[in-house]
């Protein structure tokens, strides 16, 4: 038996239960005495470049249990992109790190990027020889991770936006003469979760959704909330933050210094709109909210993070794992009810592609009543999780980060 | 015994418990004989003013339960302020819809201007010797009432306010250079809300916190942001929105038509930093989730709002009570927890005067350790309540609104 280190790191935005992934990746590990250390790097790859690896062993139980309800990332993410060419400096000093703590076995969570990082490692270890196993856990709120049937951390992101949609929308119903509600939601190229808005009953849902699926035209819109608001004194718009809005250049807001403002489409929309046809506007933005809300952690999304890295360090033990991915797979039980496997497949089938919001789900969003992705999402929101209090507000781990000299 | 009906509407910004007021209404409501109709005005004193009442009696029991987690203002609310004069039309029409419906007990459920209000037909009513008792039920985020402990809809806002700054604080620590985070919050004359971020475990404070009650020199302001941001490679600000920023003319943005830009003061303050310093910032605006976040309602303030809505109908039925609002006062049980008791005091004592957060509050936030606030918050918030779902999101009431002709 080989007795070699783990380690671990986290990459790209978090997710309400990137640190979930972690509770169950250092609680398998425990399990697994051919795992010496158990590592995770300081901001992702980064941390593994400088060599700023803490030993997991050493945080305490309790600690360990809070993280499946810290948001952000714990062990720090990174923004940083490797390069394409792994006979580049970056992987001589990666590899030069991995042996020097007698890793041998990584585990890298993350999205597409992550995925691609892992099929790189994975490739480059083999080709010098050097017995260290990597494999992918996914996560993303964005939901575009191709060939699962979700991506960890988009269930709870999705309760979190239609929920508050819910909220704020009811609130905006509360005055005969409302505003035009116009809420921004998170997703750069995919409208996975823009379309959460679906999950609101009938009689409180938008009068229209934007995808970034879809071309968009600012005539248009404007045209539509002016109908919406002079039939109903409101209206509710919900976008996805990636749509390409072009607002005309002399609607563009700069100071006397040219700088445009900061901030997000809603925003821009809004005063767009609220110029154009004198209509009063709100514009919300979910912001961070969505993807570090704890409060809208889901029972699934937490369950599978768990069980997609438990099957991680399961899987990373064996050699011919290297270079995939821990997948997610829907199923039904024998009464109907949702249920889901874990499978491996390759990373790079996962890597750089990015799985859009099918124009079906967009069609039926439409035209139809949007079953097909209120369908998808219903048995993946349906249950919140218990959370640990204090002082009114929930507990997060604060990890001791014992330094790996 | 007097048999005559009573009639309950709501006004000004809703709160995420002003339904569960309502619900105390109903539900007491019906346990009095001498109460005939239950009626509620649609939009607050304008659904007076056109005589819009319906059938609070009509709504099934399922529908008054879910009242306790509905956002908004079920019965819809008004931005219409009264006249002044009680002489003037709006009196005399009021007069004709009470008298029309034979109403005999007036609440009103709303902020200082309600109060106002109250104190107004209280007196109008004895000036022309007709038979109605009106009373007043507090409520209003801001926390700005005169003479209460607190108000109700405050302690499950700032829940929001402190869970949800410690989430996207924690996400904006997962990178090793980080935003400059401006997060904005409620509260256009008071800081309360704002303070709400004492809630956080010290680690996780904010670098700065600014209310309305102080001024504001954005100089001072940009000074610290680029202090923080070059020390540690981000910043952690939240600001109240009644904050008068002051910004110099020509860094505020506007299209070639001279617009202004829609929205907040993070907004506005970020784009200003973000410009002169060079630094990367998010700006956050908590929004309309803060007074409309159901997941956020904390048990102290939905009994508090079934205990005083319950009480405002008792008290309602006795003349002498006519003009008064049942108020809060803070005190201990034996075994020193938290306990609070209801008592009515003059609704005139409350009508169109702002408490401030005091300036021992204030100075212990900046310069001691914040215990001050924390000790006051910390019990409202402490627990949450128990939610119905459907199809992972609340479930929330849906009024029949039966018309009274």
């Amino acid at each position: 038996m080989k007795k070699k280190s783990l380690l671990y790191f986290q990459s790209g935005g978090p997710t309400s239960v990137i640190n979930t992934s972690l509770y169950g990746v250092i609680t398998e590990a425990k399990k697994h005495p051919e795992i010496d250390g158990i590592y995770g790097a300081i901001h992702g790859i980064e941390g593994v470049l400088n060599d700023r690896l803490i030993d997991l062993r050493a945080e305490d139980e309790e600690t360990v249990e809070l993280l499946k309800q810290t948001p952000g990332a714990a062990l720090g993410s990174a923004r940083y992109k490797l390069s394409n060419d792994i006979h580049d400096d970056d992987y001589k000093r990666i590899v030069e790190v991995v042996k020097k703590h007698n890793i041998g076995y990584l585990l890298v969570n993350g999205g597409n990027d992550s995925m691609d990082t892992c099929t790189k490692l994975s490739k480059l270890f083999k080709e010098i020889d050097y017995d260290c196993n990597v494999m992918g856990i996914p996560k993303t709120i964005d939901n575009d991770l191709y060939g699962l049937d979700h991506s960890l951390g988009f269930p709870s992101a999705a309760k979190y936006v239609a929920q508050s949609l819910q909220d704020i929308q009811i609130d905006n119903l509360s005055y005969d003469k409302g505003k035009v509600l116009i809420v921004e939601v998170m997703g750069r190229h995919t409208g996975w979760l823009t379309a959460a808005a679906v999950m609101l009953p009938e009689e409180l849902r938008p009068d229209r959704i934007y995808f970034p699926e879809e071309d968009f035209d600012i005539d248009e819109f404007g045209a539509l909330i002016k109908e919406k608001y002079e039939e109903k004194g409101k209206a509710f718009i919900v976008i996805s933050e990636g749509v390409d809005a072009n607002i005309p250049s002399e609607d563009v807001r700069v100071d006397s210094f040219g700088h445009k403002q900061l901030g997000g489409l809603a925003s821009e929309l809004g005063s767009y709109v609220q110029d154009k046809f004198d209509v009063p506007v709100r514009a919300v933005e979910f912001s961070l909210m969505q993807r570090a809300g704890v409060s809208h952690i889901t029972k699934v999304d937490q369950n599978e993070a768990i069980r997609i890295s438990r099957k991680a360090v399961r899987s990373v033990l064996k050699d011919s794992n290297s270079g995939k991915m821990v997948a997610l797979k829907r199923g039904v039980t024998s009464t109907g009810k949702y249920k889901s496997t874990c499978y491996l497949q390759k990373a790079s089938k996962v890597a750089n592609v990015e799985r859009k919001l099918p124009e079906e789900f967009i069609d039926d969003i439409h035209n139809g009543n949007g079953d097909l992705m209120r369908e998808y999402l219903a048995p993946l929101i349906e249950d919140g999780i218990k959370l640990d209090y204090e002082n009114g507000i929930t507990k997060y781990a604060q990890l001791k980060k014992v330094r790996v000299e």
